[in-house]
């Protein structure tokens, strides 16, 4: 068993005012997936993109949008989102604090 | 995407004290990983077991106890646990308030 503080995690930076932290990945021997914590400051905005990978994400603090197909949704503390493999989204941090999610994805195997 | 409230999926009682919720799982379409939330009453504790598939836990809220074969490891807001495949784990209330998580586990494939 590993245990680690997500804040202790370095960050990566993903663009303006969004941040990125590996919690549990294949580094530390998880064979199917990945946990990163996700980090937007007010005003950031991810444009709406798409992977052939689902997200499963539960939203940990703070206030923001998440835009698909079917429109928008909130994203609040305790909200999980679903976003299905090769799927448009985006998502922005529309309140005053920070916007902070768990987002796991699987393994990318080849490319 | 789909987008709930954790507080809205009905919960399961896995053991006196001990809740589970399906919050993301194969019912949404999710290809490979379901994501459960957790919660403990104060005092609850799910003896060690083990099983053949990974967990990988977000700490939510409260204050608990991992106990795996290297020793115990302080669980809280903000810590992620990895637990491997195999690995001989259990989990312990130590605080006065909800113990709360998200727990992410492969799809069982099989038996």
């Amino acid at each position: 068993m590993l245990s680690q503080a997500y804040s202790e995690v370095p960050e990566e930076q993903v663009e303006e005012g969004i941040t990125l932290r590996w919690v549990i990945g294949e580094p530390e021997g998880a064979p199917n997936f990945a946990m990163r914590v996700v980090e937007f400051q007010p005003g950031a905005v991810f444009d709406a993109h798409e992977h052939p990978y689902e997200h499963e994400i539960f939203v940990l603090e703070g206030e923001g949008v998440a835009a698909g197909p079917d429109g928008e949704m909130p994203m609040g503390p305790g909200v999980a989102l679903y976003v299905p493999p090769n799927e448009p989204h985006g998502y922005r941090n529309a309140g005053t604090g920070i916007l902070r999610f768990v987002c796991v994805i699987p393994h990318q195997k080849g490319t």
